[in-house]
């Protein structure tokens, strides 16, 4: 995942262009990707497709000539989205155009203007304060022109039409943990679970933030309601506790599996209830959908120094912290594919697990798991109440299972609609 | 406020009598007041209008033809509802009836008969220790006769006929913060809300304690259900903080927006349950009765040391929190006259706020109340769910929803009530 | 109770035999005991009745006929259910035999092996260490053939169908805690009860563990609903604090009552919630029955040093503490005989108290019980949701429901099984 991500960090990415087509291209090579271009100015609800914005050069020149700020070194430089600018201007004409982090002064900030025309350039503050006052040529080598947005998804078939929907914004330029950390993550997932024949249908998104999402659920809006779970992934990458933004009904299933997976791994992490503000979650929780997906992050964005701006380089994140955030989702993913509901086939006290050979020592963890899902499963709890009620980790009630669908004493509840794709011949004559 | 508390602070006050009615008349030259009274002997449920007191001496006074006991001085010094008493009597006799405070020497307690025949003195401590074992002359020149009971309202119409009841004691003598506090704050929010023009219609009661509230809802038993919202005004004047006591239901909404209040208000605060013992939340909290009523005061009765005697006197209030208390209930109309339910009019994905110049700086309240207010306005929530759980003070939430309104995303959810008002040609051919 | 149990002590208990008819028969002198005998091979549910199993001697006689582990002196030293052994052998053969606990030296555990067989003997770890390598003659007088199970039941028959199950485990041999302590607080508990003509029945169970609550079950499992309260005692004689396992409901009346005595006595105490490993609430709360059964003991089972071994003797369990259990177990049945709902026949205001003689010193604890029982009494409530919203021990809302009722202030909400008991004749034309 980190090599993914230094390879796709010196892409000039946006909301749309050509740095956007590239990197799905990129990830198309990794996992079977559908690529979507939606022609500007169509209308998503309330929203428009904006003109499509390309960059190929971009710099300030002092009067000897010297690039003192220069879009090949570093992409940031560039406001996201400045419309083009040829000119010779006096520092004190520029001064308005330049922004820098005082607290920060070695990094160079992350702005954009995607829906008001402007322009302007990120800098160090250092080299702010160094800039003499002088004549500068000012060029931003840019086209803003009627084109397409570009968004891409990969689907995962699993057994139900039911969806697990895992969303990932992908227009950010260099910047490593915001958010090319979310898009290693999910293009990792998408590979595990294309071997795993999942019970649920996974689709991952790779979509330019706000708009990206709003043109999804435009595109799908009659679809969307078979998305059962979700999580929007960004900034997975750093070296951050686990970081849970509860969905809008903030007691999902995919809220409670996250809980559960973290509360069990006895490591720090923290839940925060819904808010509408944050990433795509804002969209696929606003009223109209109100779908079932939380945030999963590490440190949230907006809460670290290096947010936005260009220390947040390929050395901010970290192969461990990847592959921990990779490792929950997996966890959490186990756990909802195996959300089902049992059946107890003996009831009526406890069986006799001795003479199945089913009995572990007394008061061990192997014991106490067997009992609670004999107890609890009585046709109303299904995995997930079981782990929730009995504190005990998905891998812990596992074997269990295993063990006491083995030995006869467990059945699994179908739903209704599972059987009916089995009995198809019921309503004929 | 305070003006008004001193001025009415001499009278002597009773459950029924003349300085009942001055009291009230006095009220009824500041706002519009409609005096009731009903005759001693009345049934109103399990209780009888008693007959009525008034008094115009009472003294104590020793062989020397000095008064040590001086009704004239300060009204306390009689037992409310004595009877009439004419005697000479030794100190040893006397000694039963005289009534004082030894942990503080120089206060006169409160002390009142009402429904037992009885008579008595309420001296200091200092003063009964010094009275020398001689004969005294004991007058109390009263009269206990049928009369009425005096009560009053005081209605300010809203555009509904549902009604916010606030419900103060007024029989209470010589006391400034039990409670000329409540009733100075009862006839400020009543002078407020005339000139307001609210959506509720606002009854105030002007009430001798339980008896008067018992009255009262026997004479509008039929018309209670219209109380939507209340509360009962006690002890609003002293330096102790805002103590809120929940209705019997413990979630009607009047409890929800006076602890939302308190809460945003980041000042120290206390809120207790319901309970069945205090001021007149116990009539209108009664099973038969049940209204969605709460108790609205500073130090609670009984639990400060001038409670129930002379200290409680003028000093013991002052403006700055009567004020406080006034400001505090205007917040809580405040959010109570405006919680509706609003509906998102652009409920897919996030409506594009920039397009429509709503757009505060990114992660701002104004900002957070926007995005709150349209992700929550699902037809479902008003405003005080929205402030619950956005944790935004309504100050906050107000401007959000005006801009929202303007911008043409928001609407107003008419409820069917407000909806056949507007619309009374429905049903014609 | 101390001293039945130290009658009990020395007698050799086990699942099934003759020391269990002999504890039963001696119990049967003290209560009324129906006695059952359920034959060996009785398919049970899942389980099957074992053979019975009876001893009569064992030691471990070393080369000088000295009998180095003796049956007689205490009968923790064999292995409960060990089959016949008549051998000499060397220690070396012997030493898989042989169970001590080598952190508590001088004690002697106790083992079982009901469902497999096997022998062995249980010695302190004392004498394990002293026995030199050499050569034992090893005998296990025992028999286990068809017989029987033994279990006893003691009906204390109410005015109600509707049954309070209190299940207590008779199987342990020579311990006192474990679980003399319940049969003595059983049996206790039985003949305070015979003598109230209670509320409900109460049916005291004296069982083996597991198999006895399985084979009981089994034979109940049409009548088993009529059980609407229970407890399975457990460890009852400690000097640990009183802890409570709630019912798998969870918030049960027995839950609730129990809760609620403890909560109110200012006394340490414990609450657990419910899991499938314990005591006979296995059995009871498994998903087929479901009963609203908690488990009531001191030290639970597992948790003290003392657990299964021989230092749970007759000086491990105290008079006091025997009598503190039995104590709180009826002021629970006292709350659950009670917990009926009330009509507060005069619910519009308060009724005058006063009037009627009934009113208490204001602010007393005796006037805030008659006024929350007033309050409540609406039809819904009954005297545990009194209690438990009140904060008042039921042995003070008792005298306020008293003064109520006899006032007529108040009458008892009839349940309709209970009108029907009355009105036979409603259905005759």
């Amino acid at each position: 995942m980190l090599a993914l991500i230094r390879e796709l960090f010196p892409i000039c990415r946006s909301i749309t262009g050509d740095g956007l087509r590239q990197t799905l291209s990129r990830l198309g090579e990794l996992i079977p990707l559908e690529t979507h271009e939606v022609p500007t100015g169509t209308q998503v609800f309330d929203w428009t497709i904006p003109k499509e914005w390309n960059i190929r050069d971009a710099f300030i020149k002092d009067r000897s000539g010297r690039r003192v700020v220069d879009f090949e070194e570093n992409n940031l430089h560039v406001v996201n989205y400045s419309v083009p600018v040829r000119a010779r201007m006096t520092l004190r004409d520029l001064r308005p155009h330049l922004h820098s982090l005082p607290a920060h002064a070695d990094w160079i900030p992350y702005r954009t203007s995607y829906y008001t025309e402007a322009w302007g350039f990120c800098l160090s503050h250092r080299v702010l304060e160094s800039l003499p006052d002088d004549e500068y040529e000012v060029v931003i080598d840019s086209s803003l022109r009627a084109g397409a947005l570009t968004f891409a998804e990969c689907v995962v078939p699993g057994r139900l039409d039911d969806e697990f929907l895992i969303s990932t914004h992908v227009c950010h330029p260099s910047m490593a943990n915001d958010n090319l950390s979310g898009v290693a993550v999910a293009v990792m997932l998408a590979r595990i679970l294309a071997g795993a024949r999942p019970r649920y249908t996974y689709r991952f998104l790779f979509l330019p933030g706000t708009i990206g999402a709003i043109t999804w659920l435009a595109l799908n809006e009659v679809a969307a309601p078979k998305v059962k779970h979700g999580l929007v992934l960004a900034c997975v990458g750093d070296r951050g506790d686990v970081h849970y933004k509860r969905s809008r009904r903030g007691d999902a299933d995919i809220d409670r599996a996250v809980e559960h997976v973290l509360r069990t791994k006895h490591e720090p992490f923290a839940v925060e209830d819904f808010s509408p503000y944050g990433y795509d979650e804002r969209q696929f929780c606003s009223p109209g959908f109100d779908l079932p997906m939380g945030g999963f992050r590490r440190s949230p964005g907006g809460q670290y120094a290096e947010y936005h701006s260009s220390a947040d380089d390929t050395d901010f994140v970290s192969a461990p912290h990847l592959a921990h955030s990779l490792g929950t989702l997996l966890e959490v993913i186990d756990l909802i594919e195996n959300d089902v509901k049992f059946l107890n086939l003996s009831p009526m006290g406890e069986p006799q697990l001795g003479k199945r050979g089913l009995l572990p020592a007394a008061g061990e963890t192997a014991q106490l798991a067997l009992l609670w899902v004999l107890n609890l499963s009585d046709g109303r709890s299904g995995v997930l109440d079981i782990a929730e009620r009995s504190g005990l980790p998905f891998d812990v009630l596992r074997p269990a299972i295993e063990s006491l669908l083995n030995g006869g004493l467990l059945e699994e509840r179908r739903r209704p609609a599972d059987r009916s794709e089995r009995s198809t011949m019921m309503h004929e004559p």
